[in-house]
């Protein structure tokens, strides 16, 4: 199968690079096809704006998902945000890898959804969820966290990590169609010991060699929840 | 008192952008003084990476909270970083004001967080949360979104908003020692009424001019939270 990998570290040789590194060589060792954006590597550009769009619908007013609804017709997006719609649409997976940073994304990895998930391609006209464009590809996380586990529990300070993520999780990677299986966290990366961070490579090669075929978390299907309020409340 | 309005919209003639011009026209009028960093117009940059530091603790090795750490000390962040940290200093009240994207902020909004709420300023050394450095400050949510509220509710295909924004609010501001007030949400701000976006001017006018008096929303003390697991769990 083919997964791309996407990476935001700043640091080569951080241990969340090492995360990637194991997947760029574990995976392929398997037989498996990867792809890889290396988001910081790349000089990815995170900010959403005019210059996404080769030629615009209203040159007068920014209206981003109109534009990257005709962007999408007419092959319009800038040449950065087309090569990655075309390494997810030849992907089976998604493996995204980062540094949790505010119970999120880094910006440059928050950047590479706003612009490359776009109306018409990864969702729109009805498409989202269980009819989401990017159905029958399955996606995990992999971060690196600053906190450890307690403090991400039902009582802990910053509530539970099922509630950090769901932004992620349900109102990202599930809203265009992708399942996911269980997140790869390596907590509190950078306290830990040697011991600890070798025995996290080693779980995590478990978890690459086995993402194709692991359990997927429970998906929302348009079909359980009640149609849309009248669109003026 | 100070307000700061910190806005992220790339169309200055949105309806996002022109929430953010009712705080500059009504917070004034009601002898407010507000202090405005508009990040597109500012070209503000989202990636946080080595260029926001004048000297480096350690120039082989980027770890970038280490880094902000020691900039802390020594005062050696970029001209921009610094900046919005004296506009930060001399705050009373915060808002931030952007167009949810993907159940979060904009990304050049995420990378103002990422690089100005550094290590050493806004936290760190045991100092969050009720111990915050920029405890005794309140912060507003004030954001369009392009769903109704009925997929935010607890049944909702999107979850609760009170789940969708725990990151924000919990994992960021409050995080820091903010306390938050209500959030101000122009539900389906692209797809309602010419009437219904009135309504929302003015009902944000009000709560723009009960910002300093408005009840605070519920804050995680640190006293009602058990003691961090051993660094190595």
């Amino acid at each position: 199968v083919r997964v791309l990998v996407v990476h935001a570290h700043p640091e080569p040789r951080s241990f969340c690079s090492a995360l990637k590194d194991l997947a760029l060589e574990a995976l392929p060792a398997a037989g498996h096809e990867v792809a890889l954006s290396d988001l910081y590597a790349m000089g990815w550009k995170a900010v959403a704006d005019a210059a996404d769009f080769s030629e615009r619908a209203d040159p007068a007013f920014l209206k981003y998902q109109a534009e990257q609804r005709r962007a999408a017709e007419t092959g319009g997006f800038s040449a950065d945000i087309a090569a990655e719609m075309e390494k997810l649409r030849r992907a089976d997976g998604v493996i995204l890898n980062f540094p949790m940073w505010w119970f999120g994304l880094p910006a440059i990895l928050k950047g590479w959804i706003d612009r490359v998930l776009a109306v018409g391609f990864a969702y729109g006209g009805g498409r989202w969820f269980d009819t989401g464009p990017l159905r029958g590809r399955r996606a995990m996380v992999a971060m690196t966290t600053g906190g450890l586990p307690d403090r991400f529990s039902d009582g802990g300070l910053f509530g539970p990590i099922a509630t950090v993520l769901h932004p992620l999780r349900v109102g990202t990677l599930n809203f265009v169609g992708l399942d996911t299986v269980e997140p790869f966290i390596a907590w509190g990366a950078a306290q830990v010991s040697p011991e600890r961070r070798a025995a996290y490579l080693a779980a995590y090669r478990e978890r690459l060699l086995g993402f194709e075929t692991a359990p997927l978390e429970p998906f929302r299907r348009l079909a359980d929840y009640p149609s849309p309020a009248p669109r003026d409340h």
